[in-house]
């Protein structure tokens, strides 16, 4: 098939090879042309815009950083809605605003297509192994159509409802890490002030009512001091505001989401936005 | 062997009964007699007092409510430090305040036997199954000694440190549940006022970087609005104040831990002290 795909960063980069290594034909684009350039000697066919990229393609995928990303590869002046042409279907997997995923869909059937909000779980390694979790939203007939293509990319894919239901699961995919994060980080902070083996510690508790993949995959990471970003904080605190903002609309207090928050912003202004959601535990060091 | 159980309420009385089932004479008293009568007709021999247990018993097993219960059992009038003699060892299971499993062991050396705390996870299934986990605290070769009987009681069975380090390992434990409880059950409230479906969202994101204990087997039940508890809040809240306790004392804040507690202490209020953990969500109900 013919297909558009914009977005090169880590996720974005990795999911792309598995499109493009399955023998489809790629068009792509990104603000930064040199993250693409590794898919271009692969064979993808760089384009100058997203627009450009929408013409030559049957469906178009997007994962870029922002909700204003998301907005400007859409609506922009060169965008993909400038692109549009018949049977087209667009795929955003940025985790993005449910609104957004709505406005967007809206104007896709104003035009006569259809999109699909797609975002995603299971960070760079995920994408780099196709075994990411897909959360969509969107029209049965279209996801159906592009199910073949998600599950290059993902083993875990489900059609959560209309538009705009992937990005409300991945939001409640984002509460409850930072609920686990926060529990993890706060239980290491304990165990190292009371003077027990940290490492015994995840070791006795994971398997039980505590366990967590947070437990498994960053408590170690945090006991050895590796803070590399698995997954960025600043792309954590970005999800958090979105689901806060959901929040609030709805009129629901969700007091531990504001909690994790506040404090992943305080690490954001100590410099640690580029380093992994694990980092929390920094906050402690500080306060000492 | 000999040995004395006190405290057979849900935990207690499964756990007691894997003791009985492998052989050995077991002697018990609990505080209301009714609750040990299901062990009295299985062979165990009822005791007026923990002393009289103690003199009767080579380990002696406990596993009450609070503190203070453990405080009477061990140091009471007619307490379990009243029928010490050569080569006893004592266990308890209880979860408890860290400085008092130290105080036991203190006193328990002082008059020339040993102790461990050893606190579980897993309830009342794992008690019944024989599947929890053990956190122990204390000498190496009592440990030793205790473990084929701590075997029969569960299957993930460490030493974490010497006394206290069980029931700190325990604080850490809870202080992890602590967070997956609340970022569970903001991610139901969220779902709900999002207009997804809670059980394909909980599915879709269950296997990914959100995975936890808690989505896999309370998300289920607050779905299904059962809010039995398979553990109390009352003795959730008792833990959290202990670990609060402990992180004063040494000066570090534990603000999410903070909120879960203050937010337990909420339903405790409102009478749902004897529902289960899960019952978190209830305090948006109220709210709306």
């Amino acid at each position: 098939m013919k297909l558009g795909w914009i977005g090169t960063g880590v996720m974005g980069k990795n999911m792309c090879f598995h499109l493009l290594n399955a023998g489809h034909d790629i068009f792509i684009y990104n603000r930064t042309r040199e993250k693409a350039e590794e898919l271009i000697a692969s064979g993808a066919v760089w384009k100058n815009s997203p627009e450009e990229v929408t013409k030559k393609a049957d469906i178009v995928f997007t994962i870029v950083g922002y909700p204003k990303d998301v907005e400007n590869v859409y609506f922009g002046e060169k965008g993909i809605f400038k692109g549009v042409h018949k049977n087209l279907i667009l795929v955003d997997m940025t985790t993005t605003k449910p609104n957004l995923a709505i406005k967007i869909n809206k104007k896709a059937i104003e035009m006569g297509i259809d999109s699909i909000d797609a975002p995603v779980s299971g960070g760079d390694v995920g994408a780099r192994q196709g075994t990411l979790t897909i959360m969509a939203g969107g029209n049965q007939e279209t996801f159906d159509k592009v199910l073949p293509l998600l599950k290059l990319l993902g083993t875990r894919i489900s059609l959560q409802g209309k538009a705009g239901a992937g990005q409300h699961t991945k939001m409640a995919n984002q509460i409850v890490i930072a609920g686990t994060m926060m529990g993890v980080s706060e239980a290491l902070v304990y165990a190292k002030t009371a003077g027990i083996d940290p490492e015994k510690m995840v070791s006795a508790i994971s398997h039980g009512a505590a366990g967590c993949w947070t437990l498994d995959n960053l408590a170690p990471r945090v006991i050895k001091g590796d803070l590399e970003p698995g997954f960025f904080i600043d792309h954590f605190v970005k999800d958090m505001d979105i689901a806060l903002e959901e929040a609030e609309k709805k009129h629901i207090k969700l007091s531990s989401l504001e909690l994790a928050d506040k404090q992943y912003k305080k690490l954001q202004a100590e410099g640690y936005g580029k380093k992994g959601t694990q980092a929390l535990t920094e906050i402690w060091k500080k306060e000492k």
